[in-house]
């Protein structure tokens, strides 16, 4: 185990943004053995492959030692660089934690597997018969933060959608993912898959990321699990194919016709149950109707418990003093785009609905929103009037999530309108095909 | 009505690349106004969207004088600067054409509607209510060649699933597009929807065409239907969603199994029966097992077809005296690579069903490829090994297509796996959102 005075940087990983070959090579290179894997694994049986996944769960158990070692030489290079307690404790594996990956690996392996399910499928009137089958991607790249665990996620969803996968976590968290990897391509191996079928590209850095994003016809989906900085990057270079994943600037509109206690519990759990997550509220709009009736009751719960609030002149002037402490600075239009990811919420009073869902248009990412009311004119009209992957109806927007949706484990949550919107699961990592049978079938 | 002295681009029409306004100014202005067009479209009921499609068909007819008068105005520019005799074809509307386009878009009118669909339901463990619904993308750019039945095709599949259509066609068919899209446009206003919801942005020229690939926000989904260089051109520019459409290198490979009589015919239809579109066969591959009785066979077909054939060796030595007038010089990686979209195609031997495919694997545009066998172990592996958006079990590649899959009137073929992959129907216009209703449900 390194010391706090080993000098960043020392282990098995290459150094930032070298490695000993040039980053586009080293990128395209695991590209291209990437394809090869693609291959072998397409065909690959639901057995062979959840047989290859309890493989991987039991490797990343018996290999603790070698993973919590790695670990550490990545959280003290952490500490010495100066990272955040959040993003230290995101970096972290223990055993606890590696048994909790296992776990979730192992609940993949139960997922159907989505390979092979017939979307489709007719006897057309000549009688060809058709069918709309579904079958992997082939290379999927993933760009992700520094957290191991989604080493482990990105990797085995791919595998179970018959994917080969090409990583890219975050640089803090190098050494780790290097031996996860070498763990998994062990135990791939072990039970007859191909061990390229996983590889990371962290050694290639910066520019690695550049490589991948331009590498077309040797990947088939780069998805982005991060930032809006990231994403931006990603749209802007990219040439492969993509989906923008995460960013959730979700709202809750708190109509006239509200239950008032389901709208506090609503408002109260889309912001406090986990704020640091993308299906969390950051905006709250009150109706100009409820809003003598409802704004204090929300400002006291929100102060009470330890969320900072930027709130309109309306808002703060019906703030009781016991929860002025609450209020940040008046709520301008960066606070009605920002996402906290925090214990931190934007709260103003509209004087309609139109007047919300033209806020929502403008400022939503168009993730989740979500509508308190009981009033079913105003819940169709909510509906109708958002264009966000995801509205619900007098429920918090913290239940998109593919696990809530019962679509089992998540590889992301798709903001764009392509091919997946909202919680991506298994089945958005396929492709479709046509397979036509005919017997010597000519269109003349 | 102009003469053949008369100058270019004389008419109702802008100048090529030079509108009154900035270029990118007039795209930006149509996709904003296309965006209020979009809102007031989607919750359009499938009644309101049929009878406006009838309206169109109708004022197609009935304003065929207009019509034909501004596409004569095309006609004369084009003969004056040269275009080919077959672009020329293309370009001209006559009374019958535009009857039969008005009953191509009475026969959109009889397609069900896709939005609205529940893709995907049910009622979770907690009693929240989730649905999977089709909704239209919004505003989808359609960038094609100087084909007049397109602006129509494409406005009225835009339409029909509720979105709005800005089109960018080419710059030879600019009068009667323009023309065109009035005609639609005063017949949506009539039937009570908005006329913005058909526009054409031909006045912006080449530059408006980077102006529409790089709203990001202001357009939901850019289609390229064309060549390979704007297909290229769509992929390295593009910062907005976009679908690649019909590039279609299609294989037909006869296995040591096949039928050669059903072999001869599959051969035929798929090269002959409509050389210029996109699942029109352009390599033909024969096993070596029974080249000395097919190819002979197949070469005195393909010559009293008047097609031209780029033959390897092996070809060019079965080729029967009375055929050798069919064969052009030796086939080259650029003649395996080539779309010829004419009577012209390349014809190879191959040692084995492995070879097929890696021939295949190298060359193909993962459009369409089928084999022609009697061996199931043979098909099987065909279709395991191949990767294109269709593949033929003992038919013709010239089945890939909207209208034979009964998918309805087709808006292009997809090569992309994301999305969409294949003929591309209205379904594949809409996106999906989730929509969730509770009864004050929190996740806690």
């Amino acid at each position: 185990m390194t010391t706090t005075e080993a000098p960043p940087g020392a282990g098995t990983g290459a150094g930032p943004g070298a490695g000993a070959a040039d980053p586009a090579e080293l990128v395209l290179g695991a590209l291209r053995r990437a394809r090869v894997a693609a291959r072998a694994l397409a065909p690959a049986t639901r057995a062979t492959k959840d047989a290859a996944l309890h493989a991987v769960a039991d490797a990343l158990v018996a290999s603790a030692g070698r993973i919590t070692a790695a670990n550490a030489t990545d959280l003290t290079r952490g500490r010495f660089v100066g990272l955040a307690e959040g993003l230290l404790d995101r970096l972290t594996l223990d055993e606890a934690r590696l048994r909790s990956i296992a776990d979730a690996v192992r609940a993949v392996a139960a997922l159907p597997d989505p390979v092979g399910h017939v979307r489709r499928g007719s006897t057309l009137p000549n009688g060809l018969r058709l069918q709309q089958v579904q079958v992997p991607l082939g290379v999927v790249g993933i760009i992700y933060e520094a957290r191991p665990n989604v080493t482990v996620d990105a990797a085995v969803l791919a595998l179970k959608s018959g994917n080969a996968a090409v990583l890219r976590g975050g640089s803090a968290a190098r050494e780790t993912n290097t031996v996860l990897v070498e763990v998994i391509a062990e135990a791939l191996e072990g039970a007859g898959l191909p061990r390229d079928a996983v590889q990371t590209v962290d050694a290639a850095g910066r520019d690695g990321v550049g490589a991948l994003l331009t590498a077309r016809g040797l990947v088939d989906l780069v998805i982005p699990r991060g930032g809006a900085g990231l994403i931006q990057r990603v749209v802007t270079e990219a040439t492969v194919p993509t989906i923008e994943t995460g960013v959730g600037n979700c709202h809750v509109y708190v109509d006239a016709a509200a239950d008032l206690d389901e709208a506090l519990a609503i408002c109260l759990d889309a912001k406090v149950s986990r704020p640091s997550v993308c299906n969390a509220a950051e905006t709250l709009l009150v109706h100009d109707a409820v809003a003598d009736a409802f704004v204090p009751r929300l400002m006291t719960a929100l102060a009470e418990a330890g969320v900072v609030v930027h709130g309109d002149l309306r808002t703060r002037s019906l703030t009781p003093p016991a929860a002025a402490g609450a209020l940040a600075a008046d709520a301008t239009d960066l606070d009605w785009a920002t996402e906290y990811h925090a214990l931190e919420v934007a709260v103003g009073v509209v004087d309609s609905l139109d007047a919300a869902l033209e806020h929502i248009r403008r400022f939503s990412s168009q993730h989740t929103e979500a509508v308190v009311t009981r009033d079913i004119t105003v819940a169709d009209a909510f509906v109708a009037g958002t264009d966000s992957a995801a509205v619900m109806v007098n429920a918090s927007t913290r239940f998109t999530d593919g696990g809530e949706f019962g679509l089992g484990a998540e590889v992301g949550i798709s903001t764009q309108k392509l091919h997946a919107r909202g919680p991506m699961g298994l089945a958005e990592l396929t492709t479709t095909r046509w397979v036509v049978h005919g017997a010597g079938h000519v269109r003349g």
